[in-house]
C-alpha cells in the first residue's frame, strides 16, 4: 500500500483520525461526483442530504466522513445534522456517516474533530490516516491505487463488517485526476459498482448509509478520450480490489470466497446464482469447516430461482471438478484445497452466455461474537 | 404429548426406529392425500416421485420415511431407489428420505429396516417411535394432536435443523380421520401451510426434500359439512404448533422469535418484510446477544422492499414499544425482556391491512459448530 494512498491523485487532500469509538475523515477534493447509494428503503440523512446535493449539481470541494454514528432513523433532526455537519467546512461538501442507528450526531466532538483534519490535511500520509478512520470492525486498512503515466486512480473504503456493531455499511471513495465528461460518469460508474461492491456479500444485511463515490478532479494531463478504455477498466479494478478486500475482511471470517458463474442464461440470473450462493450459512459454514458439502452449493442453486439442468452444471473447487454429469466427486486431494484461505467456487450451468463474479466469506464463530456482544 | 401421537387418528398406524445415523418410519395410512413440496430448483428422487404418485391418484396406503441419506442429486439411479423403496411395502406408497444430498439409498439396510418397522407396526406408541425415527439434529420429538369428540387431526415433523449436517428439511406429516372431500384439501392444504410452515424461518436455506401432506383416512364418524370449520382451524393449528417446535428447535437455537407484521400495505409484502427480519443475522445475533440493536429491525426491513414510512412504523418488543414516531427507545426494562427465551417482535406497518405471523430463532456459535464440523 503507498504511504500517499488517495492524495497520489492531483487535487486530492485528506487526514483523519479515530478517537475512541469515534472516528473523522476530511477529503479535500474539488471536483466532480458521481455516486451510488443505498436502496434501503430507510435511508441515513447524510445519504439523502449527499445525493440531493449532487443532484442538484455534481461540483463538490470536500468529503466530511464520521464513524461511530450512522445519523440513521434520526428524523428532521437528523436531516438537520447532516446539513450542519456539511457546512463545518467551506464550499459544497458530501457527508457521509457510518456507526449506530437511532442516535444522534455529537455535533461539540464533530466541530472539534473537523477543525484538527483540516489543521493537518497536508500531513504527507494523510490518505491513510483518512482510510484509518473510517475503519470501525475493519481488520485491515483498504486502500488501492493504479498509478499511469499520465494519470492515477486510487480509492479507500470501510468494509461491510458491521459497525459498532450495528450496521454493515459500506462506504467506498474512488478518486482520479483525469477529466471525465459527467455524462460518462454517470454512465459507467453505476456498472462498475454493480460489477463489484454489489457482488460482494458477508451477511446479505445492507445498511441505511451505503455509499460509493467517484470523483474526477481533472487535474491530470491526460485526455480522457485517448485513456477512456483504460481509465474505466483502472476504476473497475480500484472497486474490484476494494471489494475483495470487503469480503475477505468480513467479519469473524478466515476465509475469502471467490465465486464465478458462467453460462448463465441471463446476466441478472447469474447475479441471483452466484448471491444465493454466497449468502448460504449452510455454505458458508461447510467453508468455514473446510467440509467438502458440496451438496450444499447445488441446494443454494436450486433455490436461487435460475434455470438450469442439474445434469449439467459443473463445479470447480480451486481448479478440481467437484460436481460433474449429476454426480458429487470427493476425495482427499479437494478435501486438501478446502484448506486454503482462498476458495474459488466455479460454478457453470452450461445454460447461455452470461457470466458474473462475486466475493464472499466463510461464516464462523466469531461473527456472532462480534455482533452478539458489544 | 399424548403417548399415541399420530395413532390417535382412526386408521393410523405407525412405527420407527434408528440405527446410528440412520432412521425408518412407517406410517400405514390408507386415505386421500394431499402434499406441498419444495420449490428447489433440485427436487430430491423421492419428493419427484411422491409427487407424481399423488398426481395419478390421492389414494394412498403407507408412508415410508428414511433418514441418513437425501437421496437428492442422484439422477436415475436416485429415481430407481425411490420407486424401489416405495416397493418395500404393499400398496400405493408414499416415499420420504432426508439427510445428505449426493449419496445413494442403501437397498439392503431400508429393506431390513422396513421388515423390522412393519412388524412392529402395531406398538402402542409408535406414532412416537416415528416421530423420533426422523429426527436428525432436532433435539425435541415434534408431535401434536388435536382430539375432538367426532375426530381427530394429529401430525409430527421433523425440523429444519440441517440434516447430517447436510440440509434443512423440513417433513410434516398430518393426519386426520374425518372424511374431508379431496377438492377442500386441495384448495385449503396450501394456505394452511403457507400460514405455518412457510413462515418458518431458520436460516433461509430450503432443501431439495421438504415436503408436508395431509392425509384424511375417513374413518371418523364426524360429518365434515357440519365441522368444516374447526377441521381446518384444528389442521392450521396442527401446522402451527409443528412449525413453531421447527422454529424453537432451530439448530443450535437458544430462543424462539414470534414475529407478527400487522398493517401491512399487502399480504405479499406483509411475508417479504417477516422474512427479511427473521432472516437477517443481524437481528438473530442481537437476539441471541440480548442486545437492544432494534436498528437493525428498522434496517432489515428498509431492505426487505416493503412499503412504509419510517416515521409512521411501530414496534414492540415483548409488548413493549421500542420504535415509535421514527425514534427508538430502548430503557432497562426492554433490555430486561431481551433476557425471556420467548422474543415476541410486533411490527405495525401503519400502512394497510394486511398480517401475517412468522417464526424464527436466533443466531448462535452453537448452529456454526453444529454445521461446519461433521
Amino acid at each position: 500500500m503507498s504511504e500517499k494512498g488517495i492524495c497520489s491523485v492531483k487535487g486530492v487532500k485528506a487526514y483523519g483520525f479515530k478517537d475512541g469509538k469515534n472516528g473523522i475523515a476530511v477529503i479535500s477534493t474539488p471536483g466532480r461526483c458521481v455516486g451510488t447509494f443505498t436502496k434501503n428503503k430507510v435511508q441515513a440523512a447524510p445519504v439523502v442530504y449527499s445525493q440531493n446535493l449532487l443532484n442538484e449539481d455534481p461540483g463538490i470541494d470536500n468529503i466530511i466522513v464520521n464513524s461511530g454514528c450512522a445519523n440513521a432513523f434520526t428524523g428532521e433532526r437528523g436531516l438537520k445534522d447532516a446539513r450542519w455537519m456539511s457546512k463545518q467546512m467551506e464550499g459544497r461538501n458530501l457527508v457521509c456517516s457510518t456507526g449506530k442507528i437511532g442516535s444522534y450526531l455529537n455535533r461539540d466532538w464533530i466541530q472539534t474533530a473537523v477543525e484538527k483534519a483540516v489543521r493537518n490535511i497536508d500531513t504527507e500520509n494523510g490518505g491513510i490516516e483518512a482510510a484509518k478512520a473510517i475503519m470501525t470492525t475493519d481488520t485491515e486498512v483498504k486502500s488501492i491505487k493504479i498509478e499511469r503515466d499520465n494519470y492515477t486512480v486510487a480509492g479507500i473504503a470501510k468494509g461491510a463488517g458491521m459497525i459498532e456493531p450495528d450496521m454493515a455499511t459500506m462506504l467506498a471513495f474512488i478518486f482520479t485526476d483525469i477529466e471525465i465528461p459527467q455524462k460518462e460518469m454517470e454512465n459507467n460508474f453505476t456498472k462498475a459498482v454493480d460489477n463489484t461492491f454489489n457482488m460482494v456479500v458477508v451477511d446479505g444485511d445492507t445498511s441505511t448509509n451505503d455509499t460509493a463515490l467517484l470523483i474526477s478532479t481533472g487535474k491530470a494531463e491526460a485526455e480522457y478520450t485517448k485513456n477512456k478504455k483504460q481509465v474505466w477498466k483502472d476504476i473497475e479494478n480500484v472497486c474490484k480490489e476494494l471489494a475483495k478486500k470487503i469480503a475477505e475482511d468480513g467479519e469473524g471470517s478466515t476465509k475469502l470466497i471467490e465465486l464465478s458463474i458462467t453460462n448463465a442464461k441471463t446476466e441478472q440470473e447469474a447475479r441471483k446464482a452466484a448471491k444465493t450462493v454466497l449468502n448460504s450459512p449452510l455454505v458458508k459454514t461447510a467453508i468455514y469447516g473446510e467440509d467438502p458439502n458440496f451438496g450444499r452449493i447445488v441446494a443454494a442453486l436450486g433455490r436461487s430461482k435460475t434455470n438450469f439442468h442439474p445434469e449439467q452444471i459443473e463445479i470447480k473447487i480451486n481448479g478440481k471438478t467437484v460436481v460433474k454429469q449429476g454426480t458429487i466427486n470427493i476425495d482427499k486431494e479437494i478435501t486438501e484445497e478446502l484448506k486454503e484461505k482462498t476458495i474459488k467456487i466455479q460454478i457453470n450451468l452450461n445454460n447461455g452466455n452470461a457470466e458474473i463474479k462475486g466475493w464472499g466469506c466463510d461464516l464462523t464463530p466469531e461473527y456472532i461474537k462480534i455482533n452478539a456482544e458489544y
